[in-house]
């Protein structure tokens, strides 16, 4: 069928609204009429050319809300008019990862969902007969996708799909991560590096938990007064500081915090979130994604001394079991979701969207079809 | 009192056996009469200069079993006649750590100790008027020395001190990390980073644990068959294989092990034994110290999906706490001290001890009263 787009012919160009052939789904496959989607910095990352797994061209988007419009053979757990969440990660259940219950990391479509096409090792996308490569097995910049039916969450129909859509990716990668990788507990200190859709969806996630001591940390004070009404106890600007952030932090919270929380994806920054943890039990969870090559450092005297450094994908959520009950929570008002909808657009006007994200001006921009 | 001790008088020279001046314990301090006590790598790291932290002259020592000759001013804990093992790592039971239940790292004497002193700021040792540094709170290479209450474990009065003096240190170090830094379990996989005394004992606590697979690594295959008689079900060395090790022991665990522990201190190592982890869930746990200034690297991605970086100080135990326990663990021969015993040599031979060590020969040499 025919759908409107936003492709990503090359990188570092502006995304064409063009109308690309969609392939109805195969076995096992679901497709998905989508009614609304963010634009995250993930995206924005492939397109500028910077992400090396990048693919061109391709549809891009992965944060997405919409209608099942048909499934194909064998897909059972959905179907046509289903509500639902695409998934960039995918829950099987059947893996040795879904498995193991300790893991979201599930590995049933890793391997051709990171060559841009579907479990088959094809691509239900074209243009003018050209084929065009899927993204993080989601694509959400489309009218029209298909997934695999392993990365469909089946949501409650009556939640609103222009909001709930940010549980696709930042909302959840950051509240899960205060849930799922760290176990934030009431009075707890916590302190937040970055604060974009990821840093104030921890600090949302930190609240909920009742943390005693949310820090949050930027260099752009103008994000401070969202974090605040979010609710951030402290926030810090680096610069205004001579001495490393992690010891200012470690100074404001007698001896460091009991989890810390990296959103941004700066290898200095990651391990500054970690030296500001706690001596004996701190934790520090690296959730953003670092640049080509980057490495992180530090002294093995930080471990060696109780801290603790990990890190967490989609918030450690699983999928097709977690995100329907955050749908729910969603819509009882127990997760926010209105302070990161900072901006809506037709699809017709997207580049804006990522305009508005590189000028810092946007939390999300919610895309509607 | 007169004490014979073995003195580190100079970096880099060998101890001499002289007959120093023992002053009685103050307030709050415990005259141990010591009769056995382990040569750690950690006395021949200070002995040769190379600890940036290391004080001359000064008795070292910190792996002994001993008795209790008299007690400062308000010890309640102990009294003369009780069988006891000092230890380095304090236990007050009133600090913000000890109260926390999070972690083993007593901050109660912690300042003074690694100033070579005694809480109240000045030594109990001297040699013809010139003051001697303590080490670690313990100076076991002394027949009577002088420590902390808060660093005195009482243990059971028939235990063999020439034995269960090793759980001053290396063997509890190795079986505490199995227990409490990390948390294996049975059928788990582990690898061991490094086979000295408390790589072994790392082997005969996951061992206890019931893991399902227990892979020894270490460039001398010279210690395999001892790791193997330990437990340890795979012995591997990297110079065997042209690929680096990490990737050698993925492959052999299909995926990576869920825990790996490094005993050695070795940065490039560290890494190694993190990288061999199981995506999605396997932990990495340094028990090594490394040298001053080294720094510990891997790409966040390692964290990002699943993997965890922690340390431990003395396996987590808590000294006080939970030493006597092993002590009968020891006893019942739950725990199994004779494998680590390979040489027995009086106060006057202990820098052979320190030459057998270096030339590879001993696990660990029990130095006689």
């Amino acid at each position: 069928m025919k759908s409107r787009a936003a492709v990503a012919f090359e990188a570092g160009k502006p995304l064409q609204i063009v109308e690309i052939d969609v392939a109805p789904p195969k076995a096992g496959e679901v497709l998905i009429k989508i009614h609304a989607t963010g634009v995250c910095h993930t995206d924005a990352f492939t397109l500028s050319g910077d992400d090396p797994e990048g693919l061109f061209p391709s549809v891009l988007g992965h944060e997405g809300g919409g209608v099942v419009v048909e499934v194909g053979e064998g897909v059972t757990s959905v179907k046509p008019g289903d509500h639902v969440i695409p998934l960039y990660t995918a829950e099987c259940r059947k893996c040795k990862f879904c498995l193991s219950g300790k893991t979201n990391l599930c590995q049933a479509v890793r391997a051709t969902q990171g060559k841009g096409l579907m479990p088959d090792g094809t691509t239900r996308f074209s243009y003018n007969g050209q084929p065009i490569y899927h993204y993080m097995g989601c694509s959400t910049f489309s009218e029209y996708t298909v997934v695999a039916e392993v990365s469909v969450a089946k949501i409650d129909a009556a939640a609103p799909l222009e909001k709930v859509c940010l549980l696709g990716c930042g909302v959840t990668t950051g509240i899960g991560a205060t849930r799922n990788a760290a176990r934030v507990q009431a009075g707890d200190s916590v302190a937040v590096f970055g604060l974009g859709g990821i840093g104030l969806a921890v600090i949302q996630g930190a609240k909920q938990a009742k943390a005693g001591r949310i820090v949050a940390v930027d260099t752009n004070p103008g994000k401070f007064e969202l974090a605040k009404s979010m609710g951030a106890t402290d926030c810090v600007n680096p610069k205004d500081h001579a001495k490393p952030i992690q010891e200012v932090i470690v100074d404001m919270t007698d001896g460091g915090v009991d989890w810390s929380f990296e959103c941004i994806g700066n290898v200095n920054v990651m391990r500054a979130a970690l030296e500001c943890c706690h001596k004996g039990w701190g934790e520090s969870v690296i959730i953003g994604v670092a640049g080509a090559g980057q490495e992180i450092s530090t002294r093995p005297f930080q471990l060696v001394t109780g801290r603790v450094w990990r890190g967490t994908a989609f918030g450690g959520v699983k999928g097709r079991t977690q995100l329907p009950g955050m749908v729910e929570q969603a819509m009882k008002g127990e997760i926010d979701l209105d302070p990161f909808i900072t901006h809506n657009l037709p699809l017709e006007s997207i580049n804006e969207a990522f305009d508005l994200m590189h000028e810092g001006k946007s939390i999300r921009t919610v895309i509607h079809f």
